[in-house]
């Protein structure tokens, strides 16, 4: 029997009713049953499997065991930070981008954006899909969607790799140089990618001024939605974990 | 001046008239006028530059240089064995697929495919995607898009790799043993992705037996249409060529 998966902030050992939401999802879309098994995930990385107990005009009680670190996180932090596009273009990045596991998506603008705001409703739209996506994929970590932020005030922890067709170095190159996968923990590492058109030579200047290596990903120019989802697969699903 | 990219087939130095479709894209769509600089493919691999002559009531004229095989396909030949999928979500894999690099996609029929024949129509619209996206991305050689195939009747040169959650290998294990991709010429490879719900464990065994071998993408579930997007990434961007 497959395992329903619905997100439950605050997760506890025990019998607990599920909140509207969650309830409704696990009624209505997955026609959840009493007695059938239960994955809840509170969207920071933690999970807890258990049982349905009830269904009932009060909602879903459910009965479940200690929560514990979901073993499908990635090693590796990694985070995007691809350039705003216009329309609901991110959308498929932030889909993509978590079922490979990064843990953050950042918008950032920069000289040749076409786009130059992210709407609270765009915004929050994206922050539903990547619950969705996380729910889909079995992870219990909901990576942070944020708001869009201009490309000089971007901070990052650990390394910052910028995408640059005109970079000598490889991502491998710079890979290898974040140490090998299996120390821990890795360094964790953020990725700026440009929007089309790319980001202007001073824009990677900058950046490389302030610590990050410009690197290119091979000798096509990758559409702006294509770049960031190529790098996370790159990095994400090299090592298998 | 940005260089406009078209399609000729039978490339070969000197003048010549441009065929109905790839006039019409120069000055319709790309607004071509002469002396304006081009970029001729052939699709299999070979480019000509050139300038636009003439456009008049006969069509466009252009004058190029020798054709030489172009500098933007990368070292290792990729070939995707995606499931075929319902609808049109595989048309978004062969875009990106072709930007990343790949040299074919050949959808294939495994046990737990929703969709059970790909129309004639629809093939001829995944080719179109392949060569739109390899004029924009700056390839000469467009992917070969094929038709639907049994899974049992694919057929490989070199290495074949098959996507699997409960592998034991890794994608950069498996990468590791095909070579280096700076030896010349680095062993082709072919990888198999399932449809939702995954290939059967008959079916990975049968593969494995005829020589592929299983790899995991990591710790998540990766939607059909992500899977294969993420093993070319890994594979065609990490050594930047």
């Amino acid at each position: 029997m497959r395992r329903h998966r619905v997100r439950v902030d605050a997760l506890a050992e025990g019998e607990r009713t599920l909140p509207g939401a969650a309830a409704h999802h696990l009624t209505r879309v997955l026609r959840a049953r009493p007695g059938q098994p239960v994955a809840a995930f509170d969207g920071a990385g933690l999970e807890a499997y258990g049982t349905i107990v009830a269904v009932d005009a009060d909602g879903v009680r459910v009965d479940l065991e200690a929560p514990r670190p979901a073993a499908t996180e990635p090693d590796r932090a990694v985070t995007l930070a691809p350039a705003l596009l216009k329309g609901d273009k991110l959308a498929d990045v932030v889909r993509m981008a978590t079922e490979l596991g990064v843990v953050a998506v950042r918008p950032v603008l920069s000289r040749r954006c076409d786009a130059t705001e992210l709407s609270p409703a765009r915004l929050a739209r994206w922050r539903r899909v990547a619950e969705e996506a996380a729910r889909q994929c079995g992870r219990a970590r909901v990576p942070e969607v944020a708001e869009a932020a201009r490309l000089d005030a971007l901070v990052w922890t650990g390394a910052l790799l910028v995408a640059d067709p005109f970079a000598e170095a490889t991502l491998g190159d710079a890979a290898a140089d974040l140490g090998g996968t299996r120390d821990a923990p890795p360094t964790p590492v953020t990725i700026v990618t440009g929007p089309e058109g790319g980001l202007t030579p001073d824009e990677v200047a900058a950046l490389v001024a302030r610590g990050g290596r410009a690197v290119a990903l091979g000798r096509r120019v990758l559409r702006a939605e294509t770049a960031p989802v190529a790098v996370a697969a790159a990095l994400l699903t090299w090592d298998g974990t």
